[in-house]
């Protein structure tokens, strides 16, 4: 994996803003806030996407999220806030470490919510949805 | 906390297309889906928000969430995916109890892919940023 903005951030070699740092997790400031409080969590493990991220570095960056989530609301009174993860160029990923974006949202448009989301669901259809869901249960591996 | 339509289908009183179920941890597909494959992950644990969520179960999550992935876009096809998840109506969660979505991306547009992200960034002043990542990291506790 080559090396990208966030595994030089884990390294060091470039700064950032930080708020919280365990053996597995590194979260910090994005610097190009969608609203305030903007908090980026990765794992410290180089992996790409979130397919790729092993057992331990996944469940340590999950149990991390909640506190991240429970510090960036009391410190900026958020309550509200979307929590992203994108991955590959298609679905938006620009850097290529996995990240999990916390956005928080605010009423008060001046605080500023870059986040925009359509949602345009189709119906599921019993028929369909039964072998798909089989297909993707039997993917599942270790 | 009240009765949702995902605790429900936990207790197993409404049904759905299951894809992967553990102690902490249910899989289904999105019964509105955004997208072919479109998932849910949700905790057993009782939470309306993900800032509510106790370390063991959102570590739990956290494990799971990577093998779902791959499970869905190995089944699937896609190649780029979102993760997202929703707290709080001013963030457009609709169902109140923390949930993770896996929505996948094709680039072929007939397959559907009904989740559009807007993205306006805003630049972070370090004088600004310095004390915000200090409030934020000094509201982390357990």
């Amino acid at each position: 994996m080559e090396d990208t903005v966030f595994s030089k951030i884990i390294a060091g070699q470039i700064p950032c803003h930080r708020i919280y740092e365990d053996e597995h997790v590194l979260a910090f400031l994005d610097a190009g806030p969608l609203s305030e409080g903007h908090t980026l969590v990765i794992p410290k493990e180089p992996a790409t996407s979130l397919d790729e991220l092993s057992d331990d570095s996944a469940a340590a960056v999950g149990r991390v999220l909640p506190r991240v989530c429970r510090a960036v609301t009391r410190a900026t009174g958020a309550t509200s806030y979307n929590v992203l993860q994108n991955n590959g160029a298609d679905a938006g990923q620009a850097v290529m470490h996995v990240h999990f974006h916390v956005i928080p949202r605010y009423p008060d448009r001046s605080t500023g919510t870059g986040l925009g989301i359509g949602w345009k669901p189709q119906p599921l259809d019993d028929e369909h949805a039964a072998p798909l869901a089989a297909k993707i249960a039997d993917a599942i591996t270790d």
